[in-house]
């Protein structure tokens, strides 16, 4: 049994735009790969609204800040074969960080905290990790959030080739969502069912590569 | 599709006192009940080793402080029907608490903060809480654990029937593991696997009442 | 007895841009609310220097972040009747928030702090809460706040328009300050001493509204 | 206008053992206080149902540990003339601290925290502290608190000498509550009214000597 | 024997943009100050990569917030006779701070701190402080820190007449780095060997009058 | 040049019990080990008062909880090739810990804290570490101390024994400051001129051999 952690916010989580609340089950795509990698792995979601990578945010019941979190749930689900982190979305908020610059270096210090965790075992098997990059944001009419993610549009089209780079040289695994979804102009963020699914369609293969499926 | 969290500790992760690791996913309370209740509940794991209900422990590279944790968790895996609670286990360390009135202290805190959680949603549907006693504490050899937990066999002995008046207070469920599983002699405190699968037997009628299946 | 909390920063402390010192009692706008209500009613005066609404804030001898500190005063004057919400003049400078759009989700995170939170008391009676937009920035020769609050001037104009939707949306009460008190060119941000008392004028009709007086 | 400030836990803030209520506005000791000393006085009540000296307690919606929340009530009551601290009962539990002599130590990092609070003015007159030492818990049939407070009757017994020690030692005030009031056999730890007013008369001419009047 | 405290950022640790190492120990300035002032004083070096005056940053494995850690060293090293504090550079990063307005903000908030720190014993002598700014941000091709300190080049540029003017306000003594060193175009915010040594050969007259010596 | 770092508490620090005041820094172990080794080591010192493993004490004006600062030093004093720990008296205090099981598990997560260490650099060298048992507390007229350490004179009477123990199963050295130096009646805490430089002799050939010298 192999398992798979996935740690990201309301992408993974399966926000809804259309119905401002959450896409069923099936149409996460958590619940599409752990269904098309069948019953010997086990996928795992871990999403959460407005996570950052790294940054404070106080406007939610959560702690919505990915470092200080992380540690925690690697222990609530260790031994863990594999960890895909798909964050950097909120990271686009100007309030909170609003650079593709800064989402980089938050998801480096994730790189390290999973690199560095005192695992509860001294096993020497440690997970790999896949870096996965959020479809860049779109425009939208949403004035609340053209708000809340101004500069967005711009900054997150960067994404992609800096957590490229960081995957390249930190020996961790890529993905680049964007390449099989995009945002709906809705709110210029989230992803519809279709678009959802598409990402776990599309991790299938690097998932069980990195695995040796 | 209704939801269920389960919130715990060990006994939740699955700690196995024999081989130090942990228990087989299938041999893991949560499955045995995921299993029982089929493929239109989703049963989700959320069990930490060393979790206490709302007393601080700094002692590993995680957050063990109950209360500190359940919101982000209760956001990451909202909408939720059913949220069971089996802690207080850990509580029995003088070190954190010591005391059976502690626990229930603690869990009444725990219970509150589901009651009171911001929701992402503004439904009227909350969750029911389900309290869960742990099994007794039994004399043991191990010396590291007897010492880590210097008085709570007397304590833990005294958590069911004070969970059980804390629940019939607040209106949630109980049920109490001690009817159907025993620790083991080897640390005095973790069930072995034939005990964590009883859990889930157990609970499959009570869960399957409170969720009106 | 009715009981009204006023939660605020500067200018519900009673800041006077003239002398660097507080205003005397009678001025500020708590007193002259007390007054106007009459003995059956008590205000209570929670105004902190720098105060935002949910933005961290390491500059002073104390935690100005709003979110952090509301839920122990709300134990501490339990129960209430009225809370009083004077926010947002803070969030104006860039280094913290800088948007009027940021100071809305400050509030509105106050506002569910509010409604969630646990009470002592297990009455249905939960106070009514009362948004107030402060009045906006103008400009001013006084380098270093113009400094601090740069850009405040445009956005703090937005604050009264944004926070009357939000009310509406929240079911809460709306006032706005700027409708009877401007800033004093002296720091750009502060009332002189009428001004502050014209707010506390300014508020006796809808608050005896509120409280049904 | 001289301000005095009252800080202090339920004993302050005028729980009620027989209603589970709030005792009425003029039963509270620093009301009582106000009327005494009349209206050239303010007397500001900052009591909170929990709090202790200087000990973490996450049992409930807010911040119970003194010391935290301290300097930001410095900052929003400043100018201060007189800080009177009535703290030690819930130091007494022993799962928070458990012995008179750690409410001492809490004791005197409050005085601590007073002298060397980083005040908003360079004013070179700062408050004079006045200690009150609670009145000693008292056996109670009340089963939860006699638990709660195990060992509290012995214990508080002690404090009056060592806080009027710590005093001496630190140029500080101090008044014994137990000199004019006892706590309740309904609960062992708090007072009923007239108890509670009788703490308000008793303080009246040791704070006139303190503020000079 | 008198014991002077560099606290300080990479710039005090002694960072090279060139081997992406440490300088050697008699490179770094605090080793330069020691030797110049001889064995009668103990310069103590408390440099860490990262640390800004007042602003959090959770991308490493330490809290870099000068303002949490300070009153910790504080502890370590009394009795202290003169506390340098050569902070600033990192505030320049726009995701932190990003003004010299607002490092000057932090740096008062450090001096505020040792001034009302609860010092260990009670004696009447207290440190002196000497304020000491950076020398300025210059342009790099070194595009990473380009964008990590983005518009820094300008704001750096203001930080020795604001800290001058700030250093007179609080009576402390002041030295400007820029005066004796400059940054390597490597990457725009370090100094070379040579640049770091300058500053401890030019921070000798200063410290000596302010030592007494 | 080799780099150790000395991470404890009064011990380290130099607290005497007779003046109340610092030993001279010729009497601090630390020093008298930097004397020993010779300038080709640096022997870096960091004792606060009052430190314990990995407990919190919120008494003073610093964070006392060792496995909060640590993180923070070892990025300071980065490359470091030894770490001496010197830890566990103040866990004696039984308000904070009181046990000498808990003292070993607190030593253990800062062992872990130092091996998992997200150091600067990633070079392969990784400090050793050096566990120091403190002497034990013997019986003292002092009330005072007697009472913060009740049961410490037995309790630390195991540290020597356990710490060895867990140097054993950790991979590192070992020394019994017990055998070379004995706490004074004074207060029964801390040590003499003559037995604080016992440690630092005492410490010597170890030290050498764990260089490589």
């Amino acid at each position: 049994m192999k398992t798979v952690l996935c740690y990201g916010d309301s992408l993974t989580w399966g926000y809804d735009a259309e119905t401002l609340g959450r896409h069923a089950p099936q149409d996460r795509w958590p619940s599409v790969l752990q269904k098309a990698l069948g019953p010997d792995v086990q996928v795992i979601a871990e999403g959460l609204n407005g996570r950052t990578t790294a940054y404070d945010d106080h406007l939610a019941d959560c702690d919505r800040n990915g470092t200080r979190i992380l540690p925690t749930i690697l222990h609530s689900h260790d031994p863990i074969d594999l960890v895909i982190i798909l964050l950097g979305t909120n990271d686009m908020k100007p309030a909170l960080c609003g650079t593709a610059f800064g989402a980089v270096q938050g998801m480096e210090r994730l790189v390290e905290l999973v690199r560095h965790h005192a695992w509860s075992f001294d096993s020497e098997e440690r997970p790999d990790i896949l870096i996965v990059a959020p479809p860049p944001l779109c425009e939208t009419a949403n004035t609340a959030f053209a708000a809340m993610f101004a500069g967005g549009v711009e900054q997150s089209a960067m994404l992609a080739t800096l957590y490229a780079d960081l995957a390249d040289e930190k020996g961790c695994g890529f993905f680049d969502a964007g390449s099989v979804a995009r945002t709906t102009p809705l709110d210029g963020v989230h992803l519809d069912a279709e678009n959802t699914r598409a990402i776990g369609r599309g991790l299938e293969p690097i998932v069980r590569m990195m695995l040796g499926l």
